[in-house]
């Protein structure tokens, strides 16, 4: 397998450099490899960290910027970061009104994040408080993680955070609507064929030529069944009715969603997958007040797609109405 | 080779459908391939529009939006848009100012722009320029064209274009930035792995495990060389040497570079690719004012990249500068 990369083990240390050089907003705390905004700590003002393994971008460090996030710690690749490194990412935002972490439901992240809160209240005396997102329908107790696994819904909670943070809220309100958002999105993946991490060199997992994965995770962890090759219009009816039916949103209600690409696949096809998902939809009932197509927490070379849906209220629709500017997700005035 | 579509004639019109339903300001002209602001035309504006086949998404209604294109032809795959739809277009996007063409150097493209313009000055008196994009620096006379192609440099010349267009300009000014932007322009490709259309469902060409192509074209049109896997730094010095080469920029110039996707190929490694890119420009002498990383103008599913690099002037930067708001692209004010 062939990949625009040069000593594997220096692919995340590369990339982060190639980032924070693109995006002069960025800024990459000496020594580690994490990525804060350049202006951090924002003094008045809770700062939105998150953090995990890499090879799921522009997730994490690209939702930096102001409206959403204050930092991002990036593990090796499909790896935790370590505690030493969220302590530091913790302390260098915090603006003195505290700290507030969204984490991925996998095992090694929400362990490593408790550790590192822990040593920040310890040695900075930082508030902190987390949300653990777990929008994943597909599965419960998966490889890496018990319960529900966190995938792209986390972006939403990553919107609705910032926002929160950015018009002067406290730690306790951050965490309200981030648990809120958290309680009403639901993810389904496919896959239609492996990643390939840059160190092992060959796809993760074995998937044939006319075979393709239903409910896959975001490191290529088990999804619900293989089956033979469907049509997107197929796919799509199976992810998204396996999100309706977990999230149930009440008849009428206004939805946002998401077609995620997982890093293989080009936009063309997850436009096409949006186009059903959208008919779909509105043959439901619901009214889409917003729909994102593109690759926003990617798989490295996966290919295939994840459908996202978020069940709104007014406030979560003014929250992913507020600008926002970063790298990966950009909301403008009006 | 396994797809998220349906049946592979439906492509382009389903991902159009899906375009148009994730953003509410686009609007499809009704019966065509044609995509425009949903409140084209724009009165006492000129209108700015481009076409081409269809594959190379977000290029090209993914541009569409306020400072860039008013509206975009999609052709089949890899396939010229008619000279009817273009011509309906263009007469679409006329408010009364007239219509600015981008047209990027392929021989069918441009044939059928030409045809398309002395149509709409027949049928509808509307007054018509363009320009003929030729960024890469790879080749002369390739397949499909004579001098050279027109790839991701293009996003610049929509974007100075649009900006120009967006303040008032008439035709003439506007002709004048697209053309200085494509002279100061130059882009050169890489392919891993080669595309695979939808129709075909194979690979366009063949590529060994251990090879790769330089100068590759946005349709897998023959290269430079077909040399063995190099690193991520040894490609970007080869593709960033061959167009520094060509465009030979001032001692100290400032520049703007885009690291473009061709689709198959994650964020990760484009970042890795920006870090060298940067690196190398700075050991030159030569300033980026603005690095983009991301997916421009794709090959389908191909794996691989070009390196763009366009050498600035003031007007160039104030133009870019200008606020956009596009699916593809956002430039927000300050």
């Amino acid at each position: 397998m062939k990949k625009l990369i040069n000593e594997p083990d220096a692919v995340v240390d590369e990339m982060l450099e190639g980032m924070v050089a693109a995006h002069p907003g960025l800024r990459r705390l000496e020594g580690t490899e994490v990525v804060v905004r350049a202006d951090a700590p924002v003094e008045g003002k809770v700062g939105i960290v998150t953090g995990g393994g890499s090879g799921h971008e522009p997730t994490h460090a690209g939702y930096i910027g102001d409206g959403m996030l204050d930092g991002a710690a990036a593990g090796e690749v499909f790896t935790s970061p370590t505690a030493d490194q969220l302590s530091e990412m913790i302390q260098a935002c915090d603006g003195g009104e505290g700290v507030f972490c969204v984490v991925k439901n996998y095992e090694g992240d929400v362990m490593n994040f408790e550790t590192a809160i822990e040593m920040a209240e310890m040695e900075a005396d930082t508030d902190v408080e987390y949300v653990v997102v777990d929008d994943d329908v597909a599965v419960e107790d998966s490889l890496y993680t018990s319960g529900r696994r966190g995938v792209a819904g986390t972006i939403f909670v990553h919107k609705v955070a910032g926002a929160m943070a950015h018009r002067g809220a406290d730690l306790a309100e951050i965490e309200r609507v981030a648990e809120k958002a958290n309680d009403r999105v639901g993810t389904m993946g496919t896959a239609l064929t492996s990643c390939v991490t840059p160190e092992k060199g060959e796809p993760t997992f074995d998937l044939g030529e006319d075979e393709i994965e239903l409910g896959i995770g975001i490191h290529g962890e088990p999804g619900t069944e293989r089956t033979e090759v469907m049509s997107a219009d197929e796919i799509t009816d199976h992810l998204a009715e396996a999100v309706l039916e977990d999230l149930d949103p009440a008849e009428g209600a206004e939805v946002a969603t998401i077609v995620n690409g997982m890093g293989g696949t080009p936009l063309m096809e997850l436009y096409v997958v949006n186009r059903r998902l959208q008919e779909l939809l509105e043959d439901r009932g619901l009214e889409t007040w917003n729909a994102r197509v593109g690759d926003y927490m990617t798989s490295l070379d996966m290919m295939g797609c994840s459908i996202t849906v978020l069940e709104l209220d007014d406030e979560l629709k003014e929250l992913l109405a507020a600008p926002a500017e970063t790298p990966g997700l950009t909301v403008t005035e009006g």
